[in-house]
């Protein structure tokens, strides 16, 4: 496919906030590039449920915004504790590639174990395994790589996204900013990383 | 008093949400000059109360941020619906400077009518009034000055944090950010103009 990148790409960033109730506020950071915050966008996801990849794509495609976002970046594949977002679904759904960001490889072992506490195991693990291959990436900071899944766009030039979009950190402005609105809005005020 | 205006001066820019109940959330979107989204945090103030200053001062005080601002940069004087924001009041509790922004002169004769049908109109009056002279400014834009007010900083100085922080169009980036969480949050999408 043809995806030409430029400096003011559109990017929505989501994430979610603490596990305090059994709604789950997911918040996306509509983004020019790393540069400028265009939108805010809100939805809610069960906890540990398994509505996230419709949720997100429903925010995603009835947003004003929807003609314009050219990459949608999550935090990890799992929202509210363990609800699994299927980026193969999500990027059909939406025709918008998906880069999943990860500060460090997953334990799969680790996540096989919480999810048997679960109901649908199989089904999550699933999902979480469809997100394919996880490739390293320098985004800013040489010595800290971070770890990429992609659907719907090509890994050299999805790490050229992470990168392009990576003014402040590590992390992708668009993910670090939604990070901050969800945790602020929920805890009363900022905390953690993205 | 001495005020040095750096770059990256932290200002924090509060806006409301829509009035869709009787507690209005309030947003703070804590800010290195125009520039750079560095946290977030929230309250909430009755709609038509009187607890907005107390409120404002409060969320203020006990962020982890509170020795950092430098400016406090509010949206007009009364927030969620009439709840007047003594600004002096709010300088002398905080100890941080305060900057009224309004993109048009009020019209206090107006305010004076909806005042009317509200407890303590002579009240509100006098908070609005406290805030004192209105100044033009040019922000971003010579053709569409803005309009402040001030407590604790010279109108000068103000001046000058306005055009610095106005970095994406003619309304400081702080409030401009705040306005669009505030409002997605509360909406669903981002809409309207700090």
């Amino acid at each position: 496919m043809a995806f030409h990148i430029k400096p003011e790409i559109r990017i929505l960033g989501i994430d979610d906030s603490a596990l305090i109730s059994d709604d789950i506020l997911i918040v996306g950071a509509f983004f020019r590039g790393g540069q400028w915050l265009d939108g805010v966008m809100r939805s809610s996801i069960r906890r540990d449920g398994m509505d996230a990849t419709e949720r997100i794509a429903k925010m995603v495609t009835s947003s004003k915004h929807y003609g314009q976002i050219k990459v949608i970046m999550l935090d990890g594949v799992t929202y509210g504790g363990f609800n699994p977002v299927d980026i193969v679904s999500l990027y059909e759904g939406t025709e918008i590639p998906v880069i999943v960001i990860m500060r460090e490889v997953p334990d799969l072992e680790k996540i096989k174990d919480a999810l048997s506490n679960l109901p649908d195991p199989e089904e999550r693990s699933r999902i979480i395994l469809r997100a394919g291959a996880i490739t390293r990436v320098v985004s800013k900071d040489l010595l800290n790589p971070i770890f990429i899944q992609c659907a719907g766009i090509d890994t050299e030039k999805a790490g050229e996204v992470v990168r392009l979009s990576s003014t402040r950190g590590n992390v992708p402005e668009p993910l670090r900013v939604a990070h901050m609105i969800a945790t602020g809005i929920i805890c009363g005020e900022s905390r953690g990383k993205a």
